[in-house]
């Protein structure tokens, strides 16, 4: 049975419809089951009218609430009795947890996480996205928001996690890049430039640097940067395929030809999954204890689901043991 | 008249093709001259089965080019004979020149347009791009990759320049945003978060952080940001862009339905042209003597006419004027 460890809470959702996410997740896999945390009774109240097997759920009654407002380093002390920080308690002692998910403050998972279940090396902990290439395979961008103002030695860490983390999932010799404002090796800023000389000297896979454009273009499996720009860089995405969906459908409601306008919308419909980086796997946060996915804060049910699935996925492939064997 | 001049060198593709541009440009404007820069007898050839008013041209011959290999800081001293530097004297020297395009090395262009158009302000000059948001309106990006490594003085530089920009074009009190990691003010590496502190005392109309997802959202007219941000943001936003259209060409390619096949083609073809930087306007180069647009490396015929057009209706205008007025 792999257990992963459900924060419900300091999401812009309300949690009677989030829960839906963790319960479908139990029904789709019977060697899952889920710890949900946040008030007890609202959690009880919310699934009430739903099936599920009961063998598969156990609930850590939390009153507190960690939000975007509590400043990240304090909050681990000042909420204890706080969803986030039970549930990683809860995580940290039982043997039999696997992971922990939560769509709370970025900040304060990160930070919690790190000290209640410990770090795996020397290496900064760092927010992988997993994103989809071109041709459909698996991209990792590390950091994506967890360190900015990042030294040369921290990036070096996160090129290492997020080669452990691709051939964990079964790419050998992933090809890493630095992310910089030009594909010649004298490009970038200070931190790039001393990032590219030190990249060469290290053994794993060093392609060289790539720009924006490149992201998704499959020449490159793991893709590293200092956090602001790399979150820069996946909302980008994120914002640039939106509007471009948003144009397709602007143009298929003004085409007085109704074949025109299904086409589209469908189209849009069925494409528009790929960039929704609500229904993805979320965030991984490479170098900490066990498996921590942190989705969206404006997540919905499905992203609940969708990251619960991803953090069972990469219990069940001992994905952290594996990380922390190539760490070493 | 309004005279452009065109540095036809240090782009990728070869002249007798781009030459096409500038012809194209002053058939189109009967009150616009170009001043081509490069090999007199190798334009001569290319432009002898072209028909043109020869008053609306000159050539300056110029034997050199500088390359993407040249330092930019040295090019300007080394290569005194190359299309760039040729043309750049040229446009400083007489009154009758009104702007400068070129698609070649963007250092050096932004270095030796420095040197010799000069400053108008104690602003560093900067490189902005205009960006079409999700209605429509236009955006400018700045910097976009002349500075990196910036500090909080020059970020207010690049504000005060790009609010002078979009003040020029007709946008009455436009709305200034800082990039940022997160939306919160105290969101931001260090040089953000600083420079957010320094925004709020400024007089522009500073809106605060938006995160790169909102970059083409509307809901601001300058975007302020490093340089090498600006880079990654600019360049994500091409390729994001780019990957949705090629995943729906894949899927109207993959319809055996012709009508379908046909209406999804045809609507990425007409969409493409919006998010096709090359045959948008180029980057403008702002805080310099005289207009200058820097059109992208990978430049065609058309983006050499759009970046002339873009280029004589800023003279035309008197933006530059208007934005010294503005920047003392």
């Amino acid at each position: 049975m792999i257990k992963i460890v459900v924060d419900l809470m300091g999401a812009d959702k309300p949690l009677n419809e989030l829960v839906q996410g963790p319960i479908k997740a139990i029904n789709d896999n019977s060697d899952l089951s889920v710890v949900l945390c946040g008030p007890e009774n609202e959690i009880l109240n919310s699934i009430k009218d739903l099936s599920y097997n009961q063998n598969q759920l156990e609930i850590i009654d939390s009153k507190d609430i960690i939000t975007n407002l509590d400043v990240p380093t304090r909050a681990f002390k000042s909420k204890p009795e706080s969803s986030l920080i039970k549930g990683l308690n809860y995580c940290a002692e039982n043997k039999s947890a696997h992971g922990f998910v939560s769509c709370g403050s970025t900040g304060a998972v990160l930070v919690s996480s790190q000290f209640i279940l410990g770090k795996i090396s020397e290496c900064r902990p760092a927010l992988a996205s997993i994103l989809l290439s071109q041709d459909g395979k698996e991209v990792c961008i590390v950091d994506c928001g967890a360190n900015v103002d990042t030294k040369v030695e921290m990036l070096i860490g996160f090129a290492k996690m997020g080669v452990s983390y691709m051939e964990a999932i079964g790419v050998s010799n992933p090809r890493v890049s630095l992310l910089s404002n030009g594909s010649e090796s004298k490009k970038g800023n200070e931190l790039v430039k001393s990032a590219h000389e030190a990249f060469l000297n290290e053994s794993f896979n060093f392609i060289g640097n790539i720009e924006g454009k490149e992201a998704l273009s499959g020449n490159t499996d793991v893709i590293v940067c200092d956090g602001f720009v790399g979150n820069v860089l996946l909302k980008t995405i994120e914002g640039a395929a939106k509007t471009v969906f948003t144009d397709l459908v602007a143009k298929a409601k003004k085409s007085s030809d109704e074949t025109t306008r299904n086409i589209l919308l469908k189209s849009v419909n069925e494409l528009m999954k790929k960039y929704d980086y609500n229904s993805l796997g979320g965030a991984v946060l490479l170098g900490v204890g066990k498996p921590v996915v942190k989705g969206h804060g404006a997540a919905n049910s499905n992203t609940f689901y969708s990251i619960i699935n991803h953090c069972y996925q990469m219990a069940k492939n001992n994905l952290s043991d594996k990380i922390i064997n190539k760490m070493r």
